[in-house]
């Protein structure tokens, strides 16, 4: 039976992924993070016969996220957390050039730092797990060689944020690699969402299988990986919508 | 008549470049900038019958890059500048497991953040420059893709920052293509300066001339790319030493 920890649950993405972990038979236990506790986090909860437990965490605080493991180290009682998912993030626009940009620091610090505080808070707990993985939540946005598909995106610093956050994986993946982590970047693509906008390709149910499935499936050979999800019907797309669950360019 | 401006001119490639761009016939001004003047700047200076000057530049501090803009557009009297590189950086070695990092912010503000302050306080005398190039030096530790050949050097925050780097020249490079601007990221290889040790590839004399026919070289055809330096006698090695002057992935 596992244990789940995601950040960013209050709506979305997270709050969609928190309520499928639930209903898994697999799964003993979901803390669902967030900096307060949502309508969604507080509906889930209130249905899960104690099987989704609130944390209150802000990734921006590395004090929070000592907190927030400690919480679920006592509501674990001795047992380890199998997964975390680092879902949490902001993606800040910018109606103006680059030279402009005012945010470069604090989109580093929610989409990066937050990362690695959550990780780094987690990694004991995680240790004693089973299953030991991570999956840090990136966008293709973020994807160098894909930049190009993007340029008309203004969001410049969420893009220089998900870069440093591909590259913060895979040196967490390379440190923790002979202890049979497996940490990768996911890409859910472009969902609905209050990030995503309702222009996306995506609806949150069919991303949030989709990254249910990459959460599921991947195992210490895709350590270290950039993968995009796959969704039934978007696998031939070209492009930046070609959903496929294959590795993503850096 | 062309004018350049560097950063991090203090000592190392940056201190080498100065020279090497004051001894050029075409150029008529370099600024070389640093935190305070150090013996190598004061020297050159000196010797330079007034070809380059001294600006003093925290690169961490917005102030500071807007304030040395004001001393070169002074310097310039009407005239734009022609080249910026981007050369100052730092990169803190890392002794302990990767969750024990406590200096991923502050690498990223030196290497990122201060990117951005300088290249967006020179933006306006770029512009009315004449080549209008920016040389962002990068380094193969911060490619993604070659993460694997760099496994056991632990500056972890460096990586992240230089991938982060990367994106960022990416979205400068996009933004300013239509006003006919060439950003660049360059990997200078492995250098014998104080940040790469005695140990490194390449002599600094080697490297500043490597930097400097990149830095004349490159056109609008070259922006947006992460290039390799071209060094004679290294060009057909394997891995991570093979500087071939080709375009390095991300």
């Amino acid at each position: 039976m596992a244990t789940y920890f995601i950040t960013g649950s209050s709506r979305g993405l997270g709050l969609a992924l928190a309520g499928l972990l639930a209903a898994e038979p697999n799964v003993s236990k979901v803390f669902a993070s967030a900096r307060s506790e949502s309508a969604g986090i507080k509906k889930l909860v209130s249905q899960s016969s104690g099987r989704v437990e609130f944390i209150p965490l802000d990734v921006t605080s590395q004090e929070s996220a000592k907190a927030a493991a400690s919480q679920v180290e006592k509501s674990l009682n001795g047992k380890g957390l199998d997964v975390l998912v680092n879902n949490a993030g902001l993606m800040p626009f910018l109606f103006d050039s680059i030279d402009k940009m005012t945010d470069l620091e604090s989109t580093f610090t929610i989409n990066v730092t937050g990362v690695h505080y959550t990780t780094s808070a987690l990694l004991p707990l995680l240790k004693k797990g089973t299953q030991k993985k991570v999956i840090n939540l990136s966008s293709t946005v973020g994807s160098i060689g894909m930049a190009q598909a993007y340029t008309i995106l203004p969001v410049p610093a969420y893009k220089v944020a998900k870069a440093a956050l591909n590259m913060l994986t895979v040196q967490y993946a390379q440190s923790f690699a002979a202890e049979d982590f497996t940490i990768v970047a996911v890409s859910p693509g472009w969902v609905k969402t209050d990030l995503g906008g309702e222009g996306a390709d995506l609806t949150v149910e069919q991303a949030s299988n989709a990254l249910l499935d990459v959460v599921l499936r991947i195992s210490t050979q895709d350590n270290g990986t950039f993968l995009n999800v796959k969704v039934p019907g978007w696998e031939h797309n070209e492009g930046a919508n070609r959903y496929n669950g294959q590795c993503l360019p850096w």
